[in-house]
């Protein structure tokens, strides 16, 4: 009856700011961390891992695409040896921020165009697996289950953390339904927190038709630079200890 | 009987290249890896970090300013907090290299305008000081002998490294001579192996009136970015071991 | 008994956003446009541009140091040729976003530390006013009265425009007060308003002692990346027209 | 009998070298400079255009993806908006720079991922049209002949120059074998210059078959960042030379 409850943060860039990161680390119990590629800065990073430490939130590097313009949400075509070595630069750039900041790097979770790939592509999902496990093979990878990155990080025996979205819908087959799609990304915090604590609850995603397709949950990811963010993610924390669940990092 | 020789490598980006890393690992016995601030990228940073290895040359962290178009020569004004937290970075990253590359990082060297603002002023030589300490105490820091660096390194109680210039000129009162002075940079091979030979044997630098400033010298810094480095370094080497010396690693 | 009221504009980049561009764009009758260099991107610049089109607000170019990161308020020193350069390619990007959005840019004003240095420096003024003359001499500066960016368009050749700050304390001479010390930046308001329509209608700077300082003022900058700034821009416009200014673009 | 011969230039950037510049504009009689998003900055901009104006060598803008590290060689979706803007801020930031330098811009080619993306995809093509007419109707468009950024070039109503590659071997259908196939890339100066000069005479496309493709030629494209690349021009140049032809500006 435990749970995880995630969200990507520090994610602002000099004076420019993302969402609102003090709140949000008030209510997940694990933190992604922006490692300076998609968003993200060193001063930053100190900051955002420093303020996890402070609030007991596990921090994980959430490395991208170098693609400030485009929030790491735009595939930038590199061999499987670049991939490998930008996922490795941003974790370790992490971990020693984290250590100015008394704080410790316990996963990695990809962001955006990288996470989308990893998850389509084998080779790439492959070569973030080689990266973490060259850099520290006690780091956990976040993936969502059933796709490339899950079968990765497990045929290079990481550590997995399978998770779920509180405020996507999958598609009938278990994929996220692309955000193009009308209803993709789901705003309203009621219905946000329903529906996680429902899929918590049955162990499985829950499609618009009502299709369960069972599997293992064990965080749930809430979104940190959308307006509504805060709130959404207040209302899925409630509903969950509402069912009974302890909220606490995978990592505990 | 020992000393090390080194230069700053891997400072190509992408498709620019900086240099000739690959004559220069053939010569130096330790490597000042660019950190992707002022010049390297990620797979630059695990290709030189691979090549060092294969030779037996031991790599350093060698971060600077955020200024690629400046080759992190000029100033850029940041806090202390700042500098602490963008050199942890540097480092951070490129432990994680080196280690998908099988080797490990073992000393810091600061670049260019950082450095030269290192050995200044006391703040930023103690954010450096902060940063290496945070990120591994095993550390070593390689500083010009007698300037604010060294005592910063010295007071957080980490392990230093002395460096002399092969190349650049000093002045009386031992720090060194402006570039834009007449005679600053020696480019004559010969004479460059004869008065890094004569201030190593003498343990002191040697100015151009012929002082003589006694130091602790731990390694000899060679050029890698000029177009004669490459002859320059071979003949600082082959100068050191006619004298009788063996080039090793201070690691070593 | 026109006045012009302008503000830094467009200062976004990608996903990030800077301030409220489009209530301002409602109060001012000038906009100064980033150019990619500190804040801004390209079809932000079109964006912005179409959108003062549409109110008919002048659009002018915004030129800054190369930093994102620092929001280009950290001196990075150049030679002024490369300056020069740096300035010329900034309008040039804007005119053509411009052109993209059928409006014309119509003047130029400095960001941040680029602007302090072009006042306090004669050689990174004149560096400015020869970008400017060389890429269209019918461009106007706007400038702070009295300093070294205003004798440089002077001496140029150029159209100036001299301007007032709304918000920001002037210190006994007539410069600013460093943002450093306390009541330099004024945050209230109706006491922005008021001051601003004092030193409009006697044509005078007004320091804390109540020192008057005789200038030609040829408009108002309101700031846009505040909180409160729009209120403070609102209200600013409303306390001119109360006092019988019209409000009208200096190209009017 | 008249034929322009064009290069890539000016694609260097900050202390970073690319190619021998200086040489080729002893050669070629048009340059396509980078504009600071894969190459270039706005010193090596305004040093490119001066140095192209003292030789009587024409400028275009040489437009890519802002992508540095990769050198512009890979794809960075974006909408046909984002990609219009982003050529127009190009084109603009190089006419400025070309004015401080008292030369003109004359023509726009693409470059690397964005060409190759231009003469595959309509919208993209339509989209770098679009930019090139909104800045200035006057600015010739240079273009593979029969692909999809000709045809947009054409419905805008802009002049069109279509060019041949001297060093790159043409498959069956008239377009470029891919880089990655054996013999894609001829690096034989005197073959190179045989091949162009009998394009050239015939006005056809050569495929390895020995397929005569006919097309319009109105300059040869030599590559400047090969390490050959300046014999091979010289070749090439040379052998259009004896065959009688005069080599000069599209433009003239």
């Amino acid at each position: 009856m435990r749970i995880d409850l995630n969200a990507d943060l520090g994610e602002g860039y000099g004076a420019f700011t993302m969402g609102d990161d003090n709140a949000l680390l008030d209510i997940v119990t694990s933190a992604n961390v922006a490692c300076g590629f998609h968003g993200g800065d060193p001063a930053i990073m100190v900051a955002t891992t420093r303020a996890a430490k402070a609030r007991g939130v596990a921090v994980g590097a959430h490395p991208g695409f170098a693609d400030l313009r485009g929030f790491g949400r735009r595939v930038i075509r590199a061999t499987p040896g670049e991939i490998e070595a930008d996922i490795a630069y941003q974790i370790g750039a992490l971990q020693a921020c984290a250590a100015l900041a008394g704080h410790r790097v316990t996963h990695v979770k990809a962001h955006g165009a990288l996470a989308n790939l990893s998850n389509a592509e084998d080779d790439v999902a492959r070569a973030i697996a080689r990266a973490v496990r060259g850099v520290d093979r006690g780091l956990l990878v976040v993936v969502m289950p059933g796709l490339a990155a899950e079968r990765a990080a497990e045929a290079a025996g990481l550590g997995i953390v399978r998770e779920i979205y509180a405020d996507r819908a999958y598609a009938e087959d278990g994929q996220l339904a692309p955000r193009s799609q009308v209803g993709a990304v789901i705003t309203d915090a009621t219905q946000v927190a329903a529906r996680t604590r429902s899929m918590v609850e049955e162990g499985a995603l829950i499609t618009p038709s009502g299709r369960r397709i069972p599997v293992a949950i064990d965080t749930v990811c809430v979104h940190g630079d959308d307006p509504h963010a805060v709130a959404i993610a207040r209302s899925v924390r409630s509903g969950l200890e509402e069912a009974g669940w302890t909220l606490a990092p995978f990592t505990a």
